[in-house]
């Protein structure tokens, strides 16, 4: 076992793109486990846009990290010793410690994995905080009918990709939008969705138009800006819209400028009686065990495909996460910590 | 019995604020009902906000007025002849046929109304499509809970007066937003809100924010414009905000100067998990009979009450739907085409 516990901490609130200095790379001592703790080595980093909201000091749904603060961030630990009676050393944990090699956590907080059902880093992708976010938004919000236009951004992406296989689940014509040929490729050949449209070309609005012939009855937003622009003017009445993320904005720093297109977005609200509704997964915590359920089942039955992104090292995170909000990863981002 | 109807036809689609010159006052014939329909002398004729949409052009939920034809509106009317045997003269029937003295329509367009239940204007108001407007929207979207903050815009007039006592009877704290003192305090005096202010101050958000303390969890919309601008910071998590109306921009001619704060509006619906819906009524056709039972019955107790503005005949409808624009009519506004 190392002596020390290497860790990424805030250094500098982000002015935009959050850079290579904002984060500080620290060594420090393993901390000691107290009464009812647990000691836990970190095997699997998840790197999520939530993220970026957390390095703001912004009004949020949740506190942001403190400038010297170890970066928040969703884990698949080993359990190394534990003075709860619940966990043995080498279980295997899901929890919320952060960026480091090593972390004390309160038993409370942390979920048993069973390597034997699934590859334990799917606690942290499909079957897991995006996995959910996914089922739940649509499920809910979107709440897919046959027939219906599924419009989804950042489809090769975690979320999207099984907002995107759901959808067809439920009957729907899904129509993926993703950032390169390669994702594109994806979608269609490996997700079977049934059009796959490439945010980067240069006729980007008219290829969505064309792959929604019928304008578009649920638009699973992950993405914003651009993004939003094209899907805006084809949505049909009563379309649903979860609003889930909206990653084109995180790194904005004014608004863009005018004419204030606000009134516009009302009066389609209005005259095309759309349903915009923001939500976070945890505000659908009481379905937690319905989607593993449910989710699992269909993963055991090759029913859903999943992917993943791995990056080697607790040390290369940030420059992972700095292109994870370029979309630079293809599948879910993970940081491989230890084995 | 006159020879000759007048009705008031669109002469020019407004651009901006409608003036008396895009209408157009004509005496034709009485027309001729044919076989199934019914000769209809108007008593009286509904005016409100959404007719603004029928004059102009752009796409919406239902086609225009063209030019040259004979106003919209909603009518509560006298059956003169009837070649349907449902209806016979004198009876009094609810329908939707114009800014005209006299009218053709088919039998199955029409509601028989019983002038000992209510007075025979109200099918045009608090039971009629605005009432229907306040409930439904409220009751399906707002979804109000004792103790939550209720604000609703144009609180005086016949869908906000109605929000607002509903609002009060589900036991939330209610919050009026009307333009002067006196629908000030026939809000807080007469229809028993918690608070009512008026938008027309010059510090008119800071009122709005000391008479919501605890946030805002229901704006039922109906105006837009500055009104929305005060009250979208004070919107708790979990908002709902039912999007009915949006008076202050019907005569907008082009959008306001930037920024666009569209990224802004979508930064609070994901952080604060807000919900914006748009409907119109006819979205809730299928409680048209749980709206009357319900809303009848509280009328007959004296738990609701409302407000007639009435203006005497037919040639003052243009003026009278000018000022509603501006929101110069108290209470519902109807037009005395006939006694």
């Amino acid at each position: 076992m190392r002596q020390t516990n290497r860790r990424i901490v805030l250094a500098a609130r982000p002015v935009g793109e959050p850079k290579p200095s904002d984060f500080r790379l620290e060594e420090v001592p393993i901390p000691e486990p107290g009464p009812g703790q647990l000691l836990l080595r970190t095997l699997w980093l998840s790197l999520d846009p939530y993220m970026r909201g957390r390095m703001s000091d912004a009004k949020s749904y949740a506190k942001p990290v403190e400038i010297g603060e170890v970066m928040t961030g969703g884990t698949v630990s080993e359990v190394v010793r534990s003075h709860d009676p619940t966990f043995a050393p080498g279980d295997i944990v899901l929890g919320m410690t952060g960026w480091q090699e090593y972390a004390v956590a309160e038993a409370g907080g942390l979920r048993k994995l069973d390597p034997s059902a699934a590859p334990v880093s799917t606690a942290l992708g499909v079957l897991g905080m995006p996995g959910m976010t996914a089922y739940t938004g649509l499920l809910n919000i979107g709440q897919p009918k046959p027939g219906e236009t599924l419009v989804v951004a950042a489809a090769a992406g975690p979320v999207g990709s099984l907002v995107g296989q759901i959808g067809k689940m439920k009957g729907c014509r899904v129509v993926g939008i993703a950032g390169g040929a390669e994702k594109c490729r994806y979608l269609l050949d490996e997700l079977g969705f049934d059009a796959a449209i490439d945010h980067r070309a240069p006729d980007f609005p008219e290829r969505l138009r064309e792959a929604c012939t019928k304008g578009i009855d649920i638009y699973f937003e992950n993405v914003g800006g651009a993004v939003w622009d094209a899907v805006f003017p084809l949505l049909n009445e009563f379309a649903r819209i979860p609003v889930c993320g909206l990653i084109a904005n995180y790194n904005m720093t004014e608004l863009p400028p005018g004419p204030d297109r606000t009134p516009q977005l009302f009066r389609a609200i209005l005259t095309k009686r759309l349903t915009l509704r923001g939500f976070i997964v945890w505000d659908f915590a009481a379905q937690t065990k319905e989607f593993v359920t449910e989710v699992g089942q269909w993963l055991r039955e090759g029913r859903i495909k999943y992917r993943e992104d791995i990056v080697e090292g607790l040390e290369n995170a940030p420059d992972a996460f700095i292109g994870l909000l370029k979309g630079r990863n293809f599948g879910k981002l993970l940081v491989r910590v230890a084995s």
